[in-house]
């Protein structure tokens, strides 16, 4: 008989791939966790999907490709080129490179801006601003046996000192630098954090875990009144892919992993989590386990809690992991969900075996467009009692929509611009809509061809019954591509005086108007007593549809020339707008998390014996405090 | 303008459910929750859906209608009559006073055992077994003038002294009685068991938490080693639907409300919650919160984690429950999951807002036969792979298809035994299937009736490529109907020296058909090991389907004539099941909880760590042990 090399080849390599995942199902907890292994890291040597540099987006070096005091790469921004146009820098997003004519008009138009009136951020980072580290000798001595990597440069510790909240950005921006951390250690798997953990324990070492640093509630701001030596474990390095299983639809990742890897590395074999926050490219597995995250498709692939199989957190009381990767059990309350949402509390969170599903066959945008929100509002809800809600369905207040046609890229064509006026004149002169209340639902649907026209016929025809109007493929698919390019807009404004941020809330459906109404109401108002001499954008979006209610995200920003203490003045407007969620029968987050941010509404949320719960389990499972960055309790 | 009385009155009504339902949102937590509150019961006198008689399906004295040492109604049983037929008498069932001409047969052939060999139970209870009540009299004093229904009486105690698990049931029958409850109370409302847990904590009274009895867990056994005065907190008529909110489609309901009471009442308005454990007539919303409860058709609608909204539990530390009912939230770890799997150790829950749907428009059962259970299993993981199970499939191995043949009703007519024949034909003789080897798998969709019919050809096509037969509608309902007759069988087992138990699992897809032989292999060894004279029932089913993994349902039963100590055969081989289980991915529990029975491998199933977190809750919520079933720690 012939040999077949491929074949064999083959097999070996399914036979070695089928060893491997057995060998991560069986393996058992260490015994000795308790005790430094000087073990060889596992990466080194061992088989895997993604080599150690095939698979970083973000080196050590996060400042050679991102920015110190701004969201995203350093290489693309918004900004006003000499001829007054907006303009979005780089090569890396569709929309890179290209001329945004009705940008600086909507821009100056909402917010009373203006090219002449400037506010600039320091150009570089001042490390003499930088506290010079609290070292721990003890501790760096034990360190420096393990190989683990580390730094004490001022420039890597004040990257992982923040996330982005607006006022962390401003101080940035202003070059005022507060409590950073001492060091930064960058693990390169499991085990080294295991090292880790135990010398923080054993020299009493505050350490903060990080991820993809897209914090926005203060979660990574360093607590000021913190005196021991604080460690940013940057989990950046710990981002392979150790095993897919095809046959159970799991694949078990480090933490470290960012969203856009992950994604981009399961195509590969042809499989995808399907979970897209808006934060993909940067935020972490270890992150989204630790905040609760939800992502943009979750009504096919779930939020976290719906994704993750199994989980291991390294805390000081040792690891903590189930021994089953079972589809669901009942024993006891589920561990998983102390973990979840524990928000750097109780530990590092080092491998997730998480779902996967084969990449969808077709997928296909959509966009319809409303007279007024409370149609578009009654269409949503009505298609989440269906429950025949597309893979994203999204609903954009009239706000939203002009500021959405405020960022259409310079058309390349008269056809298209002439299209574009036919539309416009169809949907408002022809359908009699009006263009300051119609509004605009973007929906990607995704699955087997057939399937999915089956399923866009069925939402249009719902939203049909509501007044909506089919309004075609390019609004929706712009609608997503603007997703990750929503970001650098923050910083554009805060040349030019304008800061704002955006914050979200889960809602019961028959709350949802009030909400959006009565939020936004209060936002204008507190402005106005706050002395805001502008008005300000306050606008907002119904991004998620559940069986009994529904996510708002609210975008509320505002020129602050003239004002003293901008920042205060925002704060005391987000803090409001907070209170009135809150009495409007929302919650206090529905994927952002608490951080330090919301601490204060967290009793109220939980009751006083949930509170002792999770202050229970935070005494046992840290007694002296070494994950002490101070979130939630 | 004419008034329209009936309009005036209806819009009279949704105002008032409106306020009702607004009112049940915004009511807080009560300050006073340390103070005993002699306020009345909110049920006298306040509108709700349900009177307190109609809504009963238990009465305080469960004697009244349901038996002291079986399964289920007094009314209803399994047994042979004067002509040797197994018959099922009663009213209540499908099955209900029809004849099983060829149960005997298969009882005789599969156990060996015979009409001769009777091993039947005490007939009555002898209130001289059970134990004089161990009293608190302060409590009792304080108890009294809170006007809470309660009994010292034998009976009433020793119907709340236990489960269903086989050593529970085997003892009664023999008229044993162990350490039972000293006292029952029946708290009607909410505040009831505020009062309750209060006086508990005072007077040092051990509490245990009951609610329909069908604990397969161990979990209502008395600890033999408690001291305390045991009161066994009866929800039964704590059973009410407070509101039905049919705008965020969610019902606010009473923990003591049975499953069948509480799908017949919100059936009345035209909703369901789908959720149907194998328990529903007799198992309570509290129960299925405390336990992780599973049920049929989670597919559609869920397991009971999916469909709570908001829980309140009352605790010795107070009332425990979020400020808000939004559909999904990240504030913290999910407290809900502190609550969920608890197993009656940390509090009662009262309230629960649960998920409603609208009744589906369209039911069609169905089934498909298999040449194997391999062929079966990888039907089953296609479906699941393409996400479109049915409301419920379920696959039955060889023996549990001839079992199921075992168990059909005297066929009315010659035509449908004539059919039945040809079928048996057609399947065996034509299609080659091996009768010692083909299995079933039941069906059921629901839905519009358009989408069912595409959905049943979508899986009746995928179950073709793995050799499936459509076997008709009758097979597939007559194997669902058979769910609730089930468990009056082992009843008629232990009539005649037959013992046996249900256990689950859940595993991954790639260890399904491991488990299933490895176990059923390992029960036959054991069987014999521990020298049982007749060859044991060892059967599965898988049950349930997930995207990573299935739940396994085993069988087992076995003739201990012959035995000294039949039990102890019995829970050694039971034992020896799960260590098989564990050993092949399978974990602790998908749905049955682990009570006091599967203690023994919580740690290794959820770590030290997950121990200490556990622990360290309950060390917090209830320090004295008030709750001291001794369940999971």
């Amino acid at each position: 008989m012939a040999s077949n090399s491929s074949g064999g080849s083959d097999r070996q390599r399914v036979a070695q791939q089928r060893l491997r995942i057995i060998t991560g199902h069986l393996q058992g907890r260490e015994e000795g966790d308790s005790t430094i292994i000087a073990a060889e890291c596992k990466a080194e040597g061992s088989q895997t999907y993604v080599s150690r540099e095939e698979g970083k987006t973000v080196p050590r070096r996060r400042q050679e490709i991102m920015k110190w005091n701004g969201w995203g790469y350093s290489d693309t921004k918004f900004l006003f080129n000499k001829k007054g146009q907006a303009e979005f820098t780089g090569k890396r997003y569709r929309l890179s490179g290209m001329i945004i004519p009705a940008l600086k008009e909507w821009f100056e138009g909402t917010f009373g801006a203006s090219m002449q009136h400037k506010s600039p951020a320091a150009p570089v980072l001042n490390s003499g601003a930088v506290q010079p580290p609290t070292l721990n000798e003890a501790f760096l001595e034990e360190l420096k046996s393990t190989g683990i990597p580390f730094s004490h440069d001022a420039e890597d510790r004040v990257y992982r000192a923040h996330g982005h909240c607006l006022h962390e950005i401003f101080a940035l921006r202003e070059g005022k630098v507060g409590r950073v951390p001492d060091m930064v250690v960058w693990p390169n798997c499991h085990d080294d954090v295991v090292k880790i953990v135990e010398l923080a324990c054993k020299h009493d070492v505050c350490l903060i875990p990080y991820g993809g640093g897209t914090s926005v509630s203060s979660g990574l701001e360093c607590p000021t009144e913190e005196t021991r030596c604080i460690v940013s474990v940057d989990t950046s390095q710990m981002n392979r892919i150790l095993w897919i299983d095809e046959k159970n639809l799991t694949a078990h990742v480090e933490a470290g992993i960012v969203g856009q890897d992950l994604e981009r590395l399961l195509n590969e074999s042809g499989y995808c989590t399907g979970h897209e926050p808006d934060s993909m490219e940067f935020s972490s597995l270890g992150g989204w386990v630790a905040t609760r995250a939800s992502g943009m498709k979750k009504n096919i692939y779930g939020n976290i809690e719906d994704l993750v199989v199994h989980v291991k957190m390294v805390t000081p009381q040792g690891v903590i992991e189930k021994s089953c990767r079972g589809p669901r059990m009942s024993t006891g309350p589920d561990i998983h969900h102390f973990i979840m949402g524990s928000e750097g509390t109780l530990g590092v969170v080092t491998e997730v075996t998480m779902k996967i599903r084969p990449m969808p066959e077709y997928q296909k945008y959509g966009s319809v467009v409303f007279p007024n929100f409370e149609q578009g509002v009654a269409c949503l809800r009505e298609v989440a009692k269906q429950r025949c809600a597309p893979a994203s369905i999204r609903l954009m207040d009239n706000e939203q929509f002009k500021f959405g046609h405020a960022l259409k890229p310079q058309v390349s064509s008269m056809f298209t611009s002439f299209l574009d006026g036919l539309k416009k004149f169809y949907v408002t002169k022809f359908k009699g809509f009006d263009p300051d209340r119609l509004c605009v639902a973007t929906l990607l649907f995704e699955g087997g061809r057939e399937k999915v026209l089956q399923h866009e016929k069925q939402v249009y025809d719902i939203a049909a019954k509501f007044g909506g109007l089919a309004a075609g493929e390019d609004n929706g698919q712009r609608g997503y591509m603007l997703t990750f390019v929503i970001a650098y807009l923050r910083d554009l404004g805060m040349e030019y005086y304008v800061i704002g941020e955006s914050f979200e809330t889960s809602v019961p459906w028959d709350r949802v108007l009030d909400i959006c109404r009565n939020v936004k109401a209060r936002i204008i108002g507190e402005c106005k007593n706050k002395g805001v001499q502008f008005q300000p954008l306050s606008t907002c979006r119904v991004t998620q549809t559940y069986d009994t209610g529904a996510c708002v995200y609210f975008y509320f920003a505002f020129n602050y020339r003239g004002l003293s203490d901008p920042v205060h003045v925002y704060e005391q407007v987000e803090r409001a707008a907070r209170e009135e969620i809150l009495a409007n029968g929302g919650s206090l987050s529905h994927h952002h998390g608490v951080g330090k941010l919301r601490k204060e509404w967290m009793r109220e949320t939980v009751s006083n014996v949930g509170m002792g719960m999770l202050q229970s389990v935070k005494d046992y499972v840290d007694p002296k405090n070494i994950f002490g960055n101070r979130n939630l309790l």
